[in-house]
């Protein structure tokens, strides 16, 4: 790392080419273009090793190992990707990297759960960063949250669903009424859960995870092997029925907690309210609540596994590390180091949406003929439409209102559309129109 | 900022002390054992300007001024905290700061949402840094999470509730049937709402905070005039009960969104599916969903205004600037420079929950008795019992659960009696015990 403020170029070993380091090496190579606006500075893969083919498409300036230790000794590599998993040789290699002055990026929160405490000590020793986003909850920024985000909190308590797989079985088994048993085979068929699935169900992994939270949460070294692990086995339907009777559902959680007694850290099946939002946060999804004494709870929900969220995490550590050791490498005011000026912002009229529409009307089945006409003019198609009797003060007025949804359109159409409409004879006011969001991914 | 690597205390000079300033103070002040812990260096509060008094307790060392701009050219200070607010003297003051080589951190989401391209050019003109993590949604590290969480990302899409006022009154109105006139005299009552409420329930303080947000997402010049911004005043509860009946909540958002045709920049009130997690986010709370191209969504949310949470964000920007710009003071790998060792594990025997137990007995009145008894003898308190019919295969088995919380109990004691229940005549088999987490801030 000579020539500090300098350096254009950053070089990126990765070892091992499974889910994370292929993920890693694919994000790479797709957002370059972005990663280098961003950071001002072009972060390069010079050198992989693994055992499988690199299945990245551009391969010039690359080097290939079988040995992952040529990695960590090779001059070219700043930055060492260790997505080997496992604790060895995982964590010889990190030795190595460290020893060799290079930074490490690591997913592998087995390995620094139980082995963090020495992997710090040693880094800090040789002044090189060993950064770990990705080990806990995938693509979500919890330990940045943790580290920096709420910095200036005495952090109270935090607890999080930080397993998928135990997620999406307690999630099944509460919406589709079907067995653990029969949740646990079909995950494993699909793929989320390990065909020894210990791991997951009953709280090993989970447990990494929470004592890598409550470290960072509460100042104190990493205490693994002092978290009490209960998995989710046991959960009958019958309980997540009652639970349900009672107002609350059942979630696999991880909690720490500080008081004046000392810490709590805990994974086990827990009931929770209903009402509060992390109930709701189903399927895979993992989900942490942090209360700070003076940010109060926040909660951060994402994936928490999965090939291209965790590259999201170890490519986001990446960065981190050479702008924090890279004298000319602030984080942007702005995010990027170079703004784009190539892409315009839309008018609100060259906008797409779906609308919810309320058309005030004198004789509700007239008017749905009449409007539903004007929308077929404008290639405008109805998703929905509401024929119930009207609301509260509508009764009195002998106005009816025409309730509906519509597929997207633009909205200088819809713009048109609705003065025809507010033409019509049948209808009596104005219309009202609300633009529709769903909030389950961006459509094509 | 001579001496880099050497500096072992960082001067903080606060120019006005209302909500924002005054929090930013007193957390300083109350936190300053823990920061000092996590920083590995003194963040000291040197000078303060304001026409108010100063309510911290500790004056000592901080000298007083009337007048703002001495903050600014006091040799003592290393980081001017802005909490004017509105644009002048406040930008005035942070062009004089940056002049003079200061970091500088506001809360000014106006101020920096219509000057902030000038207010970022002069900083990096003069390499200093100009953090406003605290401008949008108070405490929750959002800015943070986009520069710097998902930097691995090509940010597509983000959408949020970004303005406390307006989400607390759809909820009222929503919930309890209340039109928005009389949410919005109740608001001004309580302090929610200006006198004049146009800035929240128009939509300008969401359209500059949207502004601040797809800058950061698209790595754009900052375009606030660009943003279109729509209100919730014409919403009524009658639209809020159409939504709902077709799987709706109406919420007041701020969507901005980049494809091909260009950047979109609104804030309107929209209706989002009731599933959604967003669309269960109440009252004051904020919320902002990002989704990356690697990432996939990801959701953040906490408190979005208040002294202590904004000032949560205020002090981590400070702490951010210390880390940048000190040579010796990267992010500690466990968030502390210093791990404390004064605080012991507790056993899970020593952990106090409340309770869910579901008891398996041949006579569900007998057994309640006996049960009702033990627990007595134990001083645990029954906050609820079902007394509802057995579930599925219980049915058949001739053996009725009773199932029940309990008030906080230590575990050990828990133990205990569930030992003894489970020696009593009538009940069948060992009992099932989940422990309860309620989600709703820090027991007693």
């Amino acid at each position: 790392m000579s020539d500090q403020g300098l350096k254009q170029q950053f070089g990126i070993g990765i070892c091992g080419l499974g889910t994370v380091g292929g993920g890693t090496a694919r994000l790479l190579q797709a957002n370059q273009p972005e990663l280098t606006r961003r950071l001002g500075k072009i972060l390069k893969v010079v050198h992989v090793a693994s055992r499988r083919n690199l299945e990245i498409a551009d391969i010039a300036g690359i080097r290939f190992s079988t040995d992952v230790f040529a990695v960590a000794t090779d001059p070219a590599v700043d930055i060492v990707v260790e997505s080997i998993g496992g604790f060895e040789p995982a964590l010889e290699l990190i030795f190595l990297a460290i020893e060799n002055g290079k930074h490490v990026v690591t997913a592998n929160k087995a390995l620094i759960a139980v082995h963090g405490n020495a992997i710090f000590a040693a880094a800090r020793q040789k002044g090189v960063i060993v950064a770990y986003e990705s080990a806990v909850a995938g693509g979500i920024p919890i330990i940045k949250a943790l580290r920096e985000g709420l910095a200036a909190n005495s952090i109270q308590w935090l607890a999080g669903i930080i397993n998928g797989t135990g997620n999406y079985i307690l999630t099944e088994m509460g919406e589709r009424k079907r067995t653990f048993d029969e949740v646990l085979k079909e995950a494993q068929r699909l793929g989320y859960a390990e065909a020894d699935p210990a791991f997951d169900v009953e709280g090993t992994d989970a447990a990494h995870k929470l004592a890598i939270l409550a470290a960072n949460a509460f100042g104190t070294a990493l205490e693994f092997d002092k978290v009490y692990t209960e998995g989710i086995s046991a959960i009958t339907i019958a309980d997540i029925n009652y639970a349900d009777e009672l107002g609350y559902r059942i979630k696999h959680l991880g909690i720490a907690r500080i008081s004046d007694k000392g810490i709590e850290m805990r994974v086990h099946p827990t009931l929770i309210p209903k009402k509060t939002l992390i109930a709701n946060v189903n399927g895979v999804m993992n989900a942490i609540v942090v209360k700070g004494d003076s940010s109060g709870s926040t909660l951060y929900c994402g994936a928490g596994a999965g090939a291209a969220a965790t590259a999201s995490s170890v490519v986001a550590d990446i960065i981190d590390i050479v702008r924090s050791t890279d004298g000319n490498s602030n984080v942007p005011s702005l995010a990027f180091d170079s703004l784009r000026s190539d892409v315009s912002v839309l008018d609100i009229k060259q906008i797409q949406s779906e609308y919810y529409l309320r058309i005030p009307a004198y004789d509700k089945v007239g008017a749905m003929a009449q409007i539903s006409q004007v929308l077929m003019d404008y290639s405008i198609n109805i998703e929905a439409v509401i024929q119930k009797e009207p609301h509260g003060a509508e009764q009195q007025s002998g106005i009816v209102p025409v309730v509906l949804l519509t597929d997207f359109v633009r909205e200088d159409q819809m713009d048109i559309a609705i003065g025809v409409i507010e033409q019509l004879e049948q209808v009596a006011d104005k219309v009202m129109r609300i633009r529709v969001e769903h909030f389950d991914g961006e459509r094509s």
